[in-house]
């Protein structure tokens, strides 16, 4: 993988095209210089969305899309400012998929009566987001690639709303790369 | 978000504060130029803590406070180097919180004579340990945004101990940014 | 910790050596200078695996070790660019690690004629396998010091295998640092 360090200059680098095979033609691609790390930061707010799983990906592309033109080769982070609701990635296409997995999380986290929860100051629904939250997590790195996010083809990034009272909820995005 | 884009010279970076609501007067900042990436790294020792789930937030910024006014923009990433606890962000504010995410994981995970596991070398919270270590993570990456982690309000880092015995753990926090 | 702080030029570090306790002799390393961040990109392509847990660092390392050589501090990204399977970082010498952790996947997530699920075009293993990735993650970021991953001792990256039928699995690994 030698040849796919990218100092500061001009280099070749070894990669991928995340939507085609692999093969030789593909295989290589000739990076800008860069004249040093270049950073992008964002506060994005999503408007409420109910209890469940969505889909946040062109919510997100949306906000993003014309600096991550700008790098041929980074990561970019996506940060939820919040410790009831989170963030993964997960499957892009069928609806179906993220009903399925409210439902999963509903069943392997109590509510109500016979939850054994001391905090529920807010709701029967208040301890089991926070729960929810820590299982998927409320932060995720994606690789950039040529100005485009480096996932796969059905992937998709999914914000999950663990409340049942929906709230706009905030995300810092911070791009990072040359 | 183009004008968000931070080159290693002096450029206007649109921002939200983290603690106050975004407005016209607070939503730009001016930043520093930078001779390109700066980078930090420290190995934190944490003292044994009992098992359950413990805010760490005091302990991790009494260690990286300074290095971390020094970055106007940018990342921490938090790496626990062990596999039986683990690292998430959940509420900083309720120490119930804390106690029912314990009672959650212990429940979930079956221990002792009921429970299926092949690895018990260590005892009956052996095998446990490791499955919550993985259910919750070991490492955290968390944006910088003028001198300060950009955590929402109720956010904290919490270490999660799923060992009775306990340990010092080791974590490694490195900075990145401008 | 502003000694830590890592400017472009020579700046000594304070680290500490992740295989050896600290001791004041290997607390402190000369860095070598740096014009800027440097960054690696490749995809690695795995070969199909059985469902279940494996332990893959030395297939990455292999990949990737003479690039991490090049690199004093940074952080390696490893990103799953699938949502049927997923990264976690767990013990690396007991196999029966593994083998209970898949045993505790198949317990907590229903699969077969007794699960709710909707989505089950590609068969009883198709949304388990959606649940599990999105449980433990497709995404990992680990510290690079001094030429290595500065993971614990006891820790190993695992691919975790959620669908009955192995596939060829694509990971983007990223490196950054200086």
């Amino acid at each position: 993988m030698s040849s796919t360090i990218l100092f500061s200059g001009v280099v070749p680098l070894r990669l991928r095209s995340v939507l085609t095979p692999a093969n030789p033609a593909t295989d290589r691609a000739s990076m800008a210089s860069s004249s040093g790390a270049k950073w992008a930061q964002k506060t994005i707010t999503l408007p409420p969305l109910r209890r469940g799983c969505h889909l946040i990906t062109p919510k997100i592309l949306k906000e993003i899309r014309e600096d991550l033109s700008d790098f041929n080769c980074g990561l970019a982070h996506v940060f939820l400012q919040h410790t009831s609701a989170s963030l993964t990635i997960n499957e892009n296409y069928d609806p179906d998929v993220q009903a399925d997995t409210e439902t999963f999380l509903n069943r392997i986290v109590p509510e109500g009566n016979s939850a054994p929860w001391r905090h529920t100051m807010e709701g029967p629904d208040d301890m089991p987001a926070h729960i929810k939250s820590s299982m998927f997590g409320c932060q995720l790195t994606i690789p950039i690639t040529k100005g485009k996010l480096s996932m796969g083809t059905w992937q998709g990034i999914w914000l999950c709303e663990h409340r049942d009272a929906p709230t706009a909820r905030r995300v810092v995005v911070t791009l990072n790369g040359i």
